[in-house]
């Protein structure tokens, strides 16, 4: 049995407490937000984000993070992208130990296109935990919340820290695999959130589920090829990190990122769009970031950069989606040798 | 302009012609049954397998195998698996002169194990034919009738006559790329529609999209290592006709065999479920025919065993899928290099 704090009461943050409650951890979760933390206290559930779902009763709930990181074991960092350095920052100042540090969330930083162990990294005080752990896969947390089937992979450059994640979260219906390949695995779920707007944009425009499964063949394509030249194992991306989310994200309506794509492609300029959704959409500001990073590495990315297109340049989705089926014929296996083997494009 | 015999008057193939007639060419298309070949006439469309879409003016339709092949520069077989040998006779005793042979079914013949190509091979003589193409892919037949935009892949040993293939129907919606690999893109179509029933398991039992990603993608490994055994290349597995057709198959009340899957999750047995669809549902075959393969080369399929036993040996879905995410804990990456990389597995 470890201690362990997830940070971020969200959906998946509360969907992995409540794993690791299963799993009989000592569990608390914080929240920056008191009136939440005091919600969750009174009905016994996290209503906002897993509505009708009891909370362990075990698991306690701060939004004190000195309180809530004290003798802890691990640290399971589940909060957006955006929030990555503020948080690891006030962890910084509360940590009086040494942790294992674990983190869930799935984004890049514009401008400076780090991932988020590379933010954590930059932020958190090296005395403070050794190497950092990913845990990502095809996993909505209503359905994780209701121990439904699933499967995810804990990713370290340390194996010992891999297995301790898989050790720590795995139970009967939560199955985990391990990795090394931490840039794949974080990579993989960030840059899926692109090709899950592409498909909702797709679906929006009324098209079928054979331009979707083309969209998203291609679209894992590019995000391998991208990927690989920041360093990924490109094999990371026919598993569940990759293809997995993949799928999940791009065919199924609990996606917030495939619903943000659906209105885009229904013609909503994009502000409509977030003021309807209410939630943070990773993809659009990690569409905006890998566009940039594309043209820095000077890597053709037909899919993300049509999507750029429709978000800011208010470009009909019909269009880039036309344009997409009207490009040059070509041979696939070539395509698709040039991204695993990392040759260059002509 | 070419003149092109499409034989076989399903979905897929009545869809295939339209595809033919919107490029101009001179299409015919033949149906064994004299009945529906009435119907088609006097209803100017094909009620049974298109509902409701009109059938194209310039398509002519025969139930004369000899009349429909006369003087035609190519031939397109659809027609089920189990019905591609007798066709093939019958092609065999009608033609007088060369043709290309293009083929778009997907299955295997249990017993022999043989490829559609295979088949072909065996039956037709060959001053009647140089090579054989397949044209696969992620597919719906109701959409490509809708004019939705489509992608495929026309394969064969000869890279000239899978360009011809390519020419022959590629156009602003339906979207062409070429391979040479003819034993990766036929297993591909044929061994998804084994998972693809895995999925309606999944579905049937009220399992979520989390169970049916890790299904899938666990299940790409499985065929791609099979695939690569057989001689595929492996690559395939990552294009249109591997991870592409997997994930319309896999998600779309569409597909047939997601459908077949769906009931016997439900509770059905395949009697009821056959009866019920009243449909050829070729993943039933293939996952004997598969089963079968597997046990003589010696290769782990997990899921294939599994949906074979839910089939064949009365085994309850939800076992077998219990016992599918309860398997020993692994790394992922060196599972799916053993199957890239065609290693072989303790």
């Amino acid at each position: 049995m470890s201690k362990v704090a997830v940070i971020g009461a969200g959906s998946w943050g509360t969907a992995l407490a409540m794993v690791l409650c299963d799993n009989h951890h000592d569990v608390r979760i914080w929240t920056h937000n008191t009136e939440q933390k005091q919600r969750m206290e009174q009905e016994g559930k996290n209503q906002k984000y897993l509505p009708d779902i009891p909370l362990p009763s075990s698991l306690t709930i701060h939004d004190d993070l000195a309180l809530a990181v004290e003798e802890v074991e691990a640290i399971v960092l589940v909060v957006p992208t955006k929030a990555i350095r503020e948080t690891c920052q006030r962890l910084d100042q509360v940590l009086r130990h040494q942790v294992v540090m674990i983190h869930a969330s799935k984004g890049i930083e514009p401008d400076s296109h780090y991932r988020i162990s590379e933010m954590i990294n930059e932020e958190l005080d090296s005395t403070h935990y050794q190497e950092v752990a990913v845990l990502s896969g095809p996993s909505h947390a209503e359905e994780v919340s209701l121990k439904h089937p699933t499967t995810v992979t804990a990713a370290s450059e340390d194996e010992s820290l891999a297995s301790f994640t898989q050790d720590l979260f795995m139970n009967q219906y939560f199955r985990v695999y391990t990795s090394t390949d931490v840039i794949g695995v974080e990579l993989g779920g960030a840059l899926k959130n692109i090709i899950a707007l592409g498909a909702g944009i797709s679906d929006g425009l009324g098209y079928g589920d054979n331009a979707k499964a083309a969209l998203i063949t291609r679209g894992l394509a590019e995000i391998t090829r991208l990927a690989s030249v920041k360093g990924a194992n490109p094999l990371t991306f026919i598993g569940l990190t990759g293809v997995g989310d993949l799928i999940v994200t791009c065919t199924s309506s609990h996606s917030r990122n495939w619903r943000a794509g659906n209105l885009l492609g229904q013609g909503l300029s994009l502000d409509e769009v977030l003021s309807k959704m209410g939630m943070v959409v990773e993809g659009i500001r990690t569409t905006e970031a890998v566009t940039q990073l594309g043209q820095e590495e000077k890597i053709e990315m037909p899919i993300t950069t049509g999507i750029y297109d429709v978000i800011h340049q208010n470009k009909s989705p019909k269009k880039v989606v036309d344009e997409l089926m009207a490009r040059d014929r070509t041979t696939e296996i070539d395509d698709i040798s040039d991204i695993l083997f990392n040759r260059d494009k002509d």
